[in-house]
């Protein structure tokens, strides 16, 4: 640490940092650096690295020289603004705020107007002439500090301010008269004394280190643990401290603050947008405490039209930015340009107008809604931004995941008025039941339940409550809100500002005074995130429309995809939707499902209950012409590529009711005794039916059940070649842990296949394969690689065999798993790479040695998850197969990981 | 196969083969070959090779040059004999007789003097004069060669002939007189013809062709796959065909036939010992219908006094051959001597004598008790005969085992008077219920009863009942019949050839004349194997007695073996069992087991039932003082040895009661609503538990049950070094998979040995290490070598998981996975060495890489079964551990993997 530089400075158009470095710098610190650097007007100030943070958090102790540096640095800033630290007549205040590598929205604790005490109080009054302002900053210091260094609770400054404005009888923070506030400063001071025997430091140097202090330990706070564990960020980074001259935005109706993207992060459209208000600080807009304004006359019209205001009145009230500060404004869209252009991305952007001065407080790559991030990449592209490549990887499988949330079905919201209206934060279309705490949102979930979380605002607290609800909705806050900036990271639908709604959480009732209505907790309602709009009850939704964007960047993602991505599909409709997302070929058509549709359990049941090999072939009989059509259908719905049809998995008790009465009915229908049911199920039951009798070991004990499968698989394919369709039929295997298992399967299919290519008068190609479900089977990969033709990895058995783990049984200690850190994530979401992949990356090694014709792939869940793609690539995969729904993520992670091959 | 040689003649001290020869000549051939080769007198005969059989066995056809071959061998026979195959003036006739690699007693086919139609007859008539010989043999002919080779059932033959005894009023077949026997062949005939549309072949080479097919074809009859499946030999080593010419031990009083073994086949001793029958055949002395006399006089006369026979009676009755035939008993002593020297081992001898003149029939290793291999290994190392590395590889784990069965306990059967006496023809003391068929035996044990099979006599048929009964008794057959010889094999206690036992079939009855007793089917007796006696009811037995040899050979066992053996033992007892039975230590104590004991359930329950960790501790607390205790004896009566003791594994449903009774007594106990037990049964039911919430998975939930284990473990052994007393604990965490599961509980164990050091003012050397029983922990080996001490492979998990296969649900299709050699063996009994031994082997390499003083063992059921402990053994394991009466199967398991890794 010693001999490592510790603090950066920035400042008077200079810079010892930049952009690129973020890992030490923290995002927000670097691009101080980089726009510092840029000409761009930033207020001057230093860095403290994230190194110092994570040496703090090991050590509990700082590095001999910081003191010194840091003092230094101070100067520096001094410099420059011509203000001093601690002085009394024209005093430097300063910002203290975290900065780590990722944008952490909210969750890392910040100090404004450091450096005031009641001495350089009165310098600051003398030096803006504004003695309101210079008490409200004051106050709003000690509010910050106290509950952020001191770890006195907000709610204990709350009730002094409401107390304050009830005896003043005023509504707003703003009206309050200096007066009043000298009276709040006044008991702020006797609270910390008389409440917590604690006296507010009145040393600026003591207010200083105690906030670095504060926004380092703030790193290891529970909200910023939790965020980072749902975002996968590692604990190790640390966050770097940005020690920033104030500027006020809060000065009077001359200043202003406002964020603002250099495009629409909801749509990706092309234009200026951001929101402002007059006369407050930073943290004023992203509270979401007051519905700021809009930034360009356009969109501010825009508004005004769709929610009726006309334009005089809208530009009355609800002027514009650039309508009411031109030459700010001007002098932001020049910024703005310049900064996309710098960064090449879409940039989110701080600024404060100081007495008409414009300052940048931060710029950074913007958070976007799937759809937007789709837009920007092709339209950047278009523009000769950045290439193809760049704009594959610019999109997550995250966000292309939201683009396939489902939306409200047109056709079924017809007629249908919306209850109340806000701002489209985060898209997709959602019902459920109304919750009003992330608490609650939490419980009900545990309960089985869906719920929209509906909230005044959200806060950091909120995060997990947040996760589980289908969507949230807000009365208050903008679109960069706390809840709209998190939804839209979580791809979560919602819906904020919602002005309409009024809550009550103490009889957790909300209303819409508009029409009357109350809804009580537990009522259901829908959101449609893409429009802001709310609705009564469950709406009708329909798959999502996919916009020219969305076909030219999954053009490009096939460009440099070389894996092939397959489905996961039942029927044949769900392999049309697969074929229309750009599915190749079924990786698993699941037979056991057909077998429950109609009356066909009743065969089924026949055939399990049959006690002689004649009675079960003759239950299998009438099988065979439904399972034949089903296969006609689904080979069909996927010609001229490949459908990979398991045979029969799971045990056959799984067929059989369970229940006494579900029971009697069974016996009344087969005209059998209750007791003959009982018997069966009885000598069907396992202990461990994971690890029990089924996969390949049924058919081994009842070859005619996988007779039946196969004949009906080769002669719907064979009907079809006849009428011209190139059916494309392959035989997989399930749960094979010997070769030995596998071949007579082979062989009995290749038997099959000459008789019904004699009777139907036809030849054609098809496989014989395996799935790699057993560690055994992988471990033997190369015996079975001999004989089989593919072999398809089922990474859900495996990585719960390998790990000798039940997912039904597991959720009683896996989350605590991944909680204490013992996983790294849950091996059923993400496949675990170090142990299962080891056994994949050895069976695939294996099985090629055996067999170099050998095609591999997997049909897990895995199939689907971004990162396991990438391993599948990595490990040489011919494809992945996924449910319907996840191709185009697989196509993404797919052509991602080809690009990250290539670099 | 054009150029291999197909045919091996012998005969008149020449002989094309020899003993080394078995692979193709199989063991019979190959050892009448080297007779042939020492001089010793053989009539002459030829092979047909085991190559032969296979190739049949495929193309269903001989090569073109077989027949011409044959015709030339025999006529090399016919010229040393001076008869001619087929001639009716002097014809010569021969034994078919099939012979495999290994002995397979009785499973093949054989036909006797083959060459006999009406005309040879009076060839054979005039030859030997005696003409009711000579149909006798003929009748025997057709009976052998009808049931054999024309598939005709025995039965058939049987009627017959019982029908003209019955009309002749005579009660033996040696009764009967040539004009009877006249009258059986012709109805022989008619019965073949007319019931079974078939001719009795009257060419003496279509009868010779007819009985070399099937004996090839009697390699592939069921009876022979049964035996090859218990034994486990492989299908496709075939059966040789030996042709030799007829000598005959009933042509008259000069006349006989017997067998004879160098050593005591049951006890060791080194005495010659035998049986014959005076005019008779072969077959009759192994089928048991007649009971045979000695060969010595003095085990004549042994027998004599110990059955209260005087010695005239004796002498007269129950001669010797040693009285009867000084000259060929004589010339038999010389020939067994100089076989026994020859071949270096105890030897089994068939003999004929015809009129005076010994032909020595087979010769072969022979079969002998557990405690006969050890005597006999041990004699000839002292003989000077064979060395110590010899004797170890003479002595099979499994004869070892049989030395291991428990023995009547003398103090027990004190004043208890035996209802009946056999021959002791294999030892251990057994009870059980009475069955009277192979079948019900079957059918009785699937049902779990223990029974013992009471027969007359058994036949190949019975092998299946004979092996799943805990002992079988026979009322007639000496110490070679078939029930002697497989009962040895099988190492399956067995009393043959007790007169005093008249068994009714029809009504399943077995009476004991003697003492007027009636035992019906399903009644217990008990049987001594090693005495021969019965007793009624179940009496005590006791750990059986190890004789001197034993204690020899076992030494002699150590000398060579390398690999430490420890035992599986929970208590004290079972640890000084297993240190007596030489066991080096414990490789894994359970701890579960201690729980249920007295009163300590109810701590374990409340310690479930606590809904808080202050009321869970408090419950464990209770626990504490009771483990230490457990631990201390333990530890304690394994002084000096290493003690692994495994942390609580079952998941913890395995302690709440599951019936409603129980359910209601555990409430009332514990003062609880059976509501709030049956919620908590719930809440821990698992869908498979196998795959669930156990193992360290427990103690990372519930740090404070390792907390409780960890710290009696530690204490016991503290109180036990402060006493002196030699303590070695290790701490074995069960069913890691990943090592952050194994790093906290080894934390814990070092800051809890802290404390228990620091308490009782010493320090001491503990280890903590795992099981590796998940194959991602045998995956990631090299990880967790990192952190642990030791790694102990807990097979049977390993296996089940590995498999997919769950050992209590997989009995419904395992077995038939053995049958249809799917799978080689069972792989819960036997380690698969190619998948789950993989595993293993990659877990050891990588473990050892990553930690060169990693202690490695197995602690699985494999641990003490022969071929698992070889792997062990080459796979580099430290040790094995199994249960206490395995240990010295274990120990005598690693030796030979030594021995043979040297070779």
């Amino acid at each position: 640490m010693a001999n490592e530089k510790m603090v950066y400075f920035y400042g008077a158009g200079i810079a010892e940092g930049n952009a690129s470095m973020k890992n030490l710098l923290g995002g927000k610190g670097a691009n101080l650096h980089e726009m510092a650097s840029l000409g761009i007007p930033v207020p001057p100030g230093f860095t403290i690295t994230t190194k110092v943070c994570v040496d703090y958090a090991e050590t509990k102790k700082y590095h001999d020289d910081l003191k010194e540096i840091v003092d230094e640095n101070m100067e520096k800033i001094s410099k420059v603004v011509g203000k001093k630290f601690g002085d009394e007549e024209n005093p430097l205040l300063i910002s203290v705020r975290s900065g780590s590598r990722v944008s952490m929205p909210g969750m890392m604790d910040t100090v404004l107007n450091l450096g005031l005490n009641d001495k350089t109080l009165l310098g600051l009054i003398k030096q803006s002439g504004n003695e309101r302002f210079s008490y409200d900053s004051y106050r709003r210091f000690m509010q910050m500090y106290g509950d952020v260094v001191m770890g006195i609770d907000h709610d204990n400054f709350e009730e002094i301010l409401s107390a304050v404005k009830k005896e003043t009888d005023v509504k707003l923070d703003t009206d309050l008269t200096t007066a009043d506030l000298k009276e709040v400063i006044k008991r702020y001071k006797a609270m910390i004394k008389d409440k917590f025997h604690k006296e507010f430091p009145t040393d600026p140097n003591e207010q200083l280190w105690g906030a670095i202090t504060a926004v380092f330990g703030s790193w290891n706070n529970e909200r910023a643990i939790q965020y980072r564990k749902i975002n996968s960020i590692p604990d190790n980074w640390g966050t770097a401290v940005n020690i920033v001259a104030m500027v006020y935005g809060n000065m009077g109706n001359d200043s202003a603050t406002g964020v603002a993207f250099t495009r629409d992060p909801a749509t990706g459209a092309k234009r200026f947008f951001g929101e402002f208000l007059i006369n407050a600080q930073g943290e004023d807009v992203v509270a979401g405490i007051r519905t700021p304004q809009h930034i360009t006359k356009k969109t501010a019209d825009e508004w005004g039209a769709e929610n009726g205001i006309n334009e005089d009145e809208r530009v009355k009230k609800y002027f514009s930015l650039e309508e009411f500060m031109p030459p700010a404004y001007n002098q932001l869209v020049d910024i703005y340009k310049k900064l996309e252009n710098h960064y090449r991305d879409m940039q989110d952007m701080e600024f404060t107008i100081e007495r008409g001065n414009l300052y940048l407080l931060q710029t950074r790559t913007g958070k976007r809604t799937g759809k937007a991030a789709i837009k920007i990449a092709v339209e950047m592209v278009n523009e000769g931004m950045i290439t193809k490549k760049e704009a594959i990887m610019r999109v997550t499988p995250d966000q292309l995941d939201q683009q396939l949330h489902p939306m409200l079905d047109p056709e079924g919201i017809k007629g249908v008025k919306p209850i109340a209206k806000g701002l489209p934060a985060s898209p997709g279309a959602v019902h459920g039941q109304i919750v009003f705490s992330a608490i609650d949102a939490d419980e009900w979930v545990e309960r089985g339940k869906k719920v929209i979380l509906v909230r005044n605002e959200t806060s950091p607290d909120d995060i997990k409550g947040m996760q589980v609800s289908q969507g949230i909705l807000t009365a208050t806050g903008g679109m960069t809100s706390h809840a709209a900036v998190v939804g839209r990271g979580m791809g979560k639908c919602c819906v904020v500002g919602c002005g309409d709604i009024v809550i009550n959480y103490s009889n957790k009732k909300v209303e819409i005074p508009k029409f009357e209505l109350t809804f009580n907790e537990g009522d259901v309602i829908t959101l449609d995130g893409s429009t802001g709009r709310v609705y009564k009850g469950e709406l009708p939704t329909m798959d999502p429309e996919f916009t020219e964007e969305y076909s030219i960047f999954m053009n490009w993602v096939d460009e440099f995809r070389t894996m092939g991505v397959k489905t996961n599909a039942d029927t044949p409709e769900d392999a049309k939707r697969a074929r229309d997302f750009g599915a190749a070929g079924i990786g698993l058509c699941r037979t056991e499902h057909m077998f429950f549709g109609g009356d066909r359990i009743k065969a089924v049941r026949e055939m399990i209950l049959a006690e002689t090999l004649e009675s079960r072939e003759k239950a299998l009989s009438k099988l065979l012409p439904l399972q034949e059509e089903d296969f006609y259908q689904i080979i069909k719905a996927m010609e001229g590529f490949p459908v990979i049809i398991r045979l029969l998995d799971p045990p056959l008790h799984e067929f059989l009711p369970h229940s006494d009465k579900d029971q009697k009915t069974m016996a009344d229908e087969m005209n059998l005794s209750i007791e003959k049911i009982k018997q069966r199920v009885n000598s069907l039951h396992e202990f461990n039916p994971m690890l029990g009798h089924r996969g390949c070991r049924l058919g081994l004990v009842y070859p005619e059940i996988n007779k039946m499968q196969i004949t009906a698989i080769l002669r719907a394919a064979a009907r079809l070649i006849k009428e011209g369709v190139d059916a494309k039929p392959e035989i997989m295997v399930p749960l094979i842990g010997d070769v030995n298992e596998f071949i007579p399967v082979k062989k009995m299919s290749h038997k099959i296949a000459k008789e019904v290519f004699e009777e139907f008068g036809v030849t054609f190609k098809y496989e014989v394969g395996t799935m790699i479900e057993i560690p055994r089977a992988a471990l033997l990969a190369d015996t079975i690689a001999k004989e089989a033709e593919f072999f398809s990895f089922g990474t859900n058995d495996l990585t719960q065999m390998t790990f000798g783990l039940s997912r039904d049984d597991a959720g009683k200690f896996l989350p605590g798993y991944v909680e204490k850190k013992i996983l790294p994530a849950d091996p059923f979401q993400k496949l675990d790479q170090e142990g299962v992949g080891l056994l994949i990356n050895w069976a695939v090694k294996k099985g090629r040695e055996a067999n170099d014709k050998l095609e591999i792939g997997i049909c897990g869940e895995h199939g689907g998850e971004p990162s396991s793609v990438e391993f599948c690539y990595r490990t040489g995969f011919d494809y992945v197969s996924c449910s319907p729904f996840r191709i185009p993520i697989a196509r993404l992670a797919a052509a991602q990981a080809a690009i990250k091959d290539k670099k």
